[in-house]
């Protein structure tokens, strides 16, 4: 980009909106994935519009922009791998309206997801969606990548939470999806396209949220459970009579590393750990709550059962155990492979099997944790970045493990996207056809390929 | 289509599955919106590689084919205004797979609604989606008009349940979209772009279908209301505490016309009535039930509320007298124009109002019902079409209607689509880029426009 052009996008969000200072770079060159790809500049656009005139320049000038919230994606989506303009829409931070009455909220891309959570919920408004980052990640980014968390096991994705965007194409032109009511069928759902499609074919400007009613009470259930398996079982028997709002596990290797958290000294033969929430009103949890005790109690395998009222310190210690898994993960090893890969939730058990006699095969560290409500596992392979050959190890216990979930009739992301670190891997699980009609579409949409270029297809 | 061409879809389908005499002609010429156009033949593939064949010859031929269902649709969207081939998926009906413990169906697009509902619920499932055509209607022609029903206050409306498809495009090229699983976000989401475009993108030859658990316990409440605009400001009351799985309203007329089915007396000062449901566990609706009939008891212009238990006689003879009102509305005028707009729930009772005054000031009858819960209001203006004065005033009603709906934050259809009736007022609701980029998308799906054309593009 030369100085003229640099120029033209300065008069455009003014100069202290467009930065190209070496640390500046620097600062927006890296995301989740510990990847590193330093943007030629980085521009604040203050507006929708702004972004749209951005847009046009750089489709004149064939300029890569990278859209952008918080950094916090997992598959390097906000990497500009091509160079280019890194374009975070952070300063787009208004929440615009919050409707009580038709529960709804009309807000700016650059909301931080947890803002908006207590924002509505001082109106008696819920808004589900909870990425583990969401006290620092937005809510346009969440649309982009289409982030899940763990309520998605009763109130799904963020997917499921876009009524509506207004959104500015790679040309510059703006263009207004959906609807602000519950339903709408006028015209092609293009909402859907861009929720998921991670900034690749238009940049989010504007979002139109549903939000449905505060549940009025909440419990917390911690089970430990004699083993991985048994878990994994368990589950399913649990998800047969009753629609929890969290649904996680741990096994052995996430709940040794997390033990400290815990107030409570973890028995021996602890071999995994259910963490359980039921939502609703106040005389639906109680009642629920006590036919879910007296259930876990007479199945096997339980080993113990502790209850946390909502908002309780126990309660508390129990999720910052759960969140505290990821960090506490480089105990074991300097880096490690994250994969959110999805199977059916029944056929977790023959996951966990396999990935146990996965890891002992290749001699690599190999633990698992997550979703298990909607089979979201987070698979963690462990290794030394320094050691090439564990490297190396590491990449075919990936590639195995993709083959396996497949097979079970699984996909290889539940809820961090494709990006970059997955790109090699689509035509895995996306046979050649569709592939190219993915293809086509990126090209109907962005035909210079300037949008966030290099990602989710190579 | 000359005899040769003939011969070429008798070979893909065998001769029986071929139809072109005059009477079959004329069987597959009307769908539920009473209009009429006359296919040059009927066929009915019975396979996805019959499908796929096909539209590799009707794309050589340059051949309309229209996907079409049960024809239970309300915009015409299975018309063949082009002529061309109507092909009814009805042969593939297949429910290739119920999966209870992974809450999941497979089927082909020609299974009736209905009968899913009952297969599933022989497994303790559930597969809401209830469009009023139900007992008839199909899978796919619900998937391509992306239905409603009662139940999607709580619910959602198809499109939520619809995991993954298997689509063949134009040029007879099969994709597959989407995951079986709760959650995925690998590569582009396809299959909403598919789900509500009715038939004009591709041909569903399969889907994967999200079940859910069957509620334990269902309560039905019938209440009536001195006026219509309390009634519907009673919508958003009850639903600041309360989710039913039916929140249906009639108005004053809609009432009269039904009464006969209604099995006590209606009280003279009786201006409207809401049918609402609660649905879940049978501990919550037996505490929800009796507080929202207490809430209900206390409220200002509430006559009386009437519980049934679901299944019994009673909830069944309130439900008859629901889906009696769209048949029994010719009692009024011969001919009628429903329209399933939808506004912000909060602003029914504007609507409700300015329906009324339209009603007086053009001298029509109009009269309302439908889905309160979520806005979605079924508007009939009834009409003589042997009355050409009287066409020209209905349809400067409906123009009006619109309007009013749009400026309201409102959208032109809920769930009968776009089709061929509401193809000419789309640029009232769309703008203009938008509108362009959606024909595009057609474009790169049809560019021979043969699927469906004439249809939601006018």
């Amino acid at each position: 980009m030369n100085r003229s052009s640099k120029e033209r996008f300065k008069k455009i969000v003014g100069h202290d909106n467009f930065c190209d200072t070496e640390e500046d770079r620097l600062s927006y060159s890296y995301d989740g994935t510990g990847r590193e790809y330093k943007p030629e500049a980085v521009i604040f656009p203050g507006s929708a519009a702004e972004v749209a005139a951005i847009m046009c320049l750089a489709s004149e000038l064939l300029l890569p922009v990278v859209p952008r919230g918080a950094g916090s994606g997992m598959t390097g989506g906000s990497l500009p791998v091509q160079g280019g303009l890194v374009m975070p829409l952070t300063r787009l931070n208004r929440i615009l309206e919050i409707d009580r009455q038709n529960q709804l909220a009309v807000v700016e891309p650059g909301v931080i997801t947890a803002d908006l959570q207590n924002a509505v919920k001082r109106q008696n408004l819920f808004y589900p969606p909870d990425p583990a980052s969401m006290k620092f990640c937005t809510v346009g980014g969440n649309a982009a990548e289409c982030a899940g968390g763990p309520s998605a096991v009763k109130y799904g994705v963020t997917r499921d939470y876009v009524r509506g965007l207004q959104v500015v194409l790679a040309d510059g032109r703006t263009i207004n999806t959906g609807v602000r009511t519950a339903k709408g069928v006028v015209g092609y759902d293009l909402t859907r396209i861009f929720v998921g499609s991670e900034g690749t074919l238009g940049v989010i400007t504007k979002l139109v949220l549903k939000l449905i009613a505060q549940p009025e009470s909440k419990s917390t259930f911690m089970v430990l459970v004699d083993g991985m398996i048994r878990a994994a079982e368990l589950v399913t028997e649990v998800l047969e009579s009753y629609l929890p709002c969290t649904m996680e596990y741990m096994d052995k290797t996430a709940l040794e590393i997390v033990k400290d958290k815990l107030s409570f000294e973890l028995p021996e033969e602890a071999g995994a750990f259910l963490l359980i929430e039921l939502d609703g009103s106040r005389d639906s949890v109680e009642s629920d709550s006590a036919r879910l005790v007296k259930f876990l109690d007479d199945c096997r395998g339980v080993l113990g059962v502790r209850r946390a009222k909502a908002g309780t310190a126990e309660a508390e210690m129990l999720w910052s155990a759960r969140r505290a898994i990821s960090p506490a993960s480089f105990q074991l090893k300097p880096n490690k492979i994250n994969e959110d890969v999805v199977v059916p939730r029944s056929l977790i058990p023959e996951l966990v099997v396999f990935v146990e006699k996965l890891s002992s095969e290749l001699g690599i560290l190999i633990f698992t944790f997550g979703h298990a409500g909607d089979g979201n596992i987070h698979v963690n392979i462990m290794l030394d970045k320094e050691n090439s050959e564990e490297v190396v190890r590491s990449e075919k216990a990936k590639k195995k493990l993709f083959k396996k979930v497949l097979s079970l009739g699984g996909t290889l992301s539940g809820e961090h996207g494709v990006g970059l670190t997955k790109a090699a891997y689509l035509p895995m699980e996306i046979d050649a056809v569709t592939l190219d009609v993915m293809k086509g579409l990126k090209k109907y949409f962005d035909p210079k390929n300037i949008l966030n270029p290099g990602k989710i297809f190579i």
